[in-house]
């Protein structure tokens, strides 16, 4: 008997489930009690010498095991504070917890259908659950990817291989350079494949760029308005430019990504007026939605909607559960607006994996350039099911309210001054300490501990904070930020 | 109050997550009580039209939640029963289910050391550990991916950028190209960088040549001997040829994949040879041991180890613990021989978030192409933990016994031939009926659930079952299944 066999897994899951569930309940309510420090650690050198993660020889026993899993719970960023307002992402729907010990029991790959046929037809019916809600018609599709940089480079690869087909899946970037050459007599410059985007645009788009074997010189930043948005004018200019040259020395355009929700401000690019400029240049427009696309799940009707307005003029889209709708880690979806443009089944380059017929496109993994897969749109599909499409549209409303709130009292601060923000505003605010450095100001929140924040250089050349609102977080956690801040106090 | 954060989540999860747990210990008895099927379903449509996943507009109540979980897991594969061998991977160790709940409270993304300190300790501990094992020096590192696919992908781009530098990174495959031409005075062929592996490497290599956009072309196949091994002799020719003639029509070699454990047969590249071969032609030399090279957790005096003889040679290494070593999905490494090809710390492309000093590398996510990362490490720490390296050790030389125990019986069955097999042997057997198509004999075994096998085409134009042994199967379900395979019987 192996030792992994030992005693029967159930019997196991019961006595360690049942005391590893206690010792999650307990850290959870000590988050909740108002004692815990949103961070663990004062110092990186200090905390590394006072943690033991040595791997052992021989296992060791239960006791020990629920213990260090004790330890580790106690010292990590603990979420359930609703004091980690470092990052866009706080504490999750308890159901989607239940969906990542759910997801380890059945442990499936969501590669074929026959190996995880109900975990398919969940993520099938998210994708175009999520795809009629940001206007897409039925002929959409989307996948699970594991975080938004992965769905962003496979939306990059996507327009590739939609855009040159075959030629590019056998020959590559090369065979492109090729037929340029073959074409225009010269690959001088000019050759290259370039994707347009926004300086604000998250750093994922230039390492998808780097994936792809494109380059980071295939990204050309376009400037942003002073409220974080892409200036379309700029855009098109600099369309009809690369255009007329075919040796324009950043290359030729290919796509467009625009962000819905960009990661400091929260700034959403004009997606309408931007798929104008990729209509009229042929171009594919991908939308970075990570952030932002939760907007989506507001009634239609709802003002704060018309933020994604024309989204669903893009050919593909990158939106997070993970981020704005309670989901734990990771869960990110890819979708496209035909399902034509996912990758193609190739029988030939899994024969001995997939043996449905092409047509049925019953194995998700025919989808993707990889194979194995979590299923991920579980946790998605119970906090949906949970809370349903209002439930989750109330709860983006009510974290739009609370970020207003939080303006209107940050500006009667007269030590702080805002910076540059989203116009309408969304989630985050940056905001500068008028008498003291913003890095010393961080500093003295991290040591102390009781918030964390993070902050980020804006393109005025100064440094802020930036505060993101979690809808989930209850306004008194505000308040007393408000209080921590107003009143200049040092830690 | 948003609905998402209404009652105390400790509350909640202490309720919801009490029934949670005891319906999947219910479901795991279920299967280890020898009624339940391991495939739930009979046919694709049937199942299809009898599942309900619906999302609804208002969210409904716990119990309707509760008992969605119910069917969720009733209407899934059970690998519990001991009786799914359709894939590499089978039921998990209990302790790493108990990580997915943990990473699921936590909630942290382990792309900063800031978000998630602990999680980059145990991910650092882990890579080093695992490092150690397969033979890697002090310099070496690791971190984890999603999945083999995403690690050997990763490998190529690490590959290219560490071959090509800034030049690469910046200019991508058009830089390369350009470099060729003025190197070479031209671009008709031979330009592009080629990929060795063998006819029986994973489909994932060529994915991976598609993602960097280098196209399936870059990849060339060397032939294998009778025993699914890259016959070396071979690739040593198409070396020598291919660096010969700078305009080779498939291009110039840059990085040799090596297999250690293939999908179907099991086999083990010869390592060692293949490095020689690497150092001979200045080759980067990628190792996807994503199944097999959990044989590294073998004492290093055990003879079955030998199969991985020359493996610290590897300038990277993709090894899953969720496929052997018990871990839930996903969890994969790559692992690198320095640690200075990990993808260098670039604060220009994400200032607003790594704003630690390069030279620390803290950051894990400043190693990959990526951004946000699931803490999957976790798992296999608690793996390795209540185990042991000796534990999990034994655990493969239970699964090396009991192949050879089952390939003697499987002889010693008049009805059955054997296929072709690695030598030596290691968890997988191929076998098909003497007397009917292998896919009749499927789709009744397919019918019946009460195994799940798959199939694969092999080298000699047939198709044969592949039968996975999976360490922690106690024999006895080897024993049904010989029963239902040597009695032919029609299900």
């Amino acid at each position: 008997m192996t030792p992994l066999g030992g005693e029967p897994a159930s019997a196991e899951l019961e006595r360690l489930g049942t005391q590893c569930l206690a010792t999650a309940t307990e850290w959870i309510a000590y988050g909740e009690s108002g004692e815990a420090r949103a961070v663990p650690w004062p110092s990186v050198d200090a905390f590394r010498a006072s943690m033991d993660v040595r791997l052992p020889e021989q296992g060791v026993d239960e006791s020990s095991l629920l213990e260090k899993m004790r330890a580790i719970l106690y010292n990590s960023v603990n979420p359930w504070t609703d004091r980690f307002l470092e990052k866009l992402y706080s504490a999750p729907a308890v159901v989607s917890i239940l969906g990542d010990m759910l997801l380890g029991v059945m442990n499936a790959s969501v590669h074929v259908f026959s190996a995880s046929p109900i975990l398919t037809m969940i993520e099938e019916q998210c994708a175009a659950a999520i795809c009629e809600r940001v206007g897409y018609g039925p002929q959409a599709d989307g996948i699970t990817m594991p975080g938004g940089a992965a769905s962003n480079t496979l939306g990059v690869q996507v327009a590739l291989l939609q855009k040159f087909g075959g030629v590019y899946r056998r020959g590559g970037i090369y065979a492109l350079m090729k037929a340029y050459r073959e074409h225009h007599g010269r690959v001088e410059r000019g050759a290259h494949p370039a994707i347009l985007t926004s300086t604000n645009a998250h750093f994922s788009i230039a390492r998808a760029a780097v994936a792809a074997g494109l380059g980071t010189d295939a990204v050309v930043h376009i400037r942003t308005d002073e409220h974080g948005r892409m200036n379309v004018r700029e855009l098109e200019r600099m369309c009809a430019e690369m255009q007329a040259d075919p040796a324009h020395p950043q290359g030729v355009p290919l796509i467009v990504c625009a962000t819905s929700g960009t990661t400091v401000l929260g700034a959403f690019d004009d997606v309408a007026a931007i798929a104008e400029v990729c209509r009229k240049y042929d171009l594919w427009l991908h939308v970075d939605a990570s952030w932002g696309g939760a907007a989506a799940f507001l009634p239609h009707e709802a003002p704060e909607r018309s933020v994604l307005a024309g989204l669903e003029n893009a050919h593909s889209i990158t939106i997070n559960p993970h981020k704005l709708l309670g989901v734990t880690h990771q869960c990110s979806f890819l979708l496209v607006h035909d399902k034509s443009v996912l990758i193609p089944p190739s029988h030939s380059d899994g024969g001995y994996l997939f043996h449905a017929p092409a047509e049925d496109a019953l194995d998700m993994a025919t989808k993707t350039l990889g194979c194995g897969r979590r299923g991920d749109a579980l946790k998605f599909y119970l906090v949906w099911l949970r809370y349903g499409t209002q439930g989750l549209g109330e709860h983006i409303a009510q974290g739009l309210r609370m970020a207003q709130a939080l303006w209107q009292r940050l500006q009667r601060i007269p030590s702080l001054e805002l910076g540059p923000h989203a116009d309408p505003l969304f989630l985050q605010i940056c905001v500068r300490p008028r008498e003291q450095s913003v890095r010393a100001l961080h500093a003295q929140l991290r040591a102390h501990g009781q918030f964390a924040v993070d902050y980020a250089p804006l393109d005025d050349g100064q440094e802020y904070l930036r505060l993101v609102v979690h809808p989930r977080t209850p306004w008194h956690v505000y308040e007393q930020l408000l209080a921590h801040l107003g009143e200049g106090r040092s830690y």
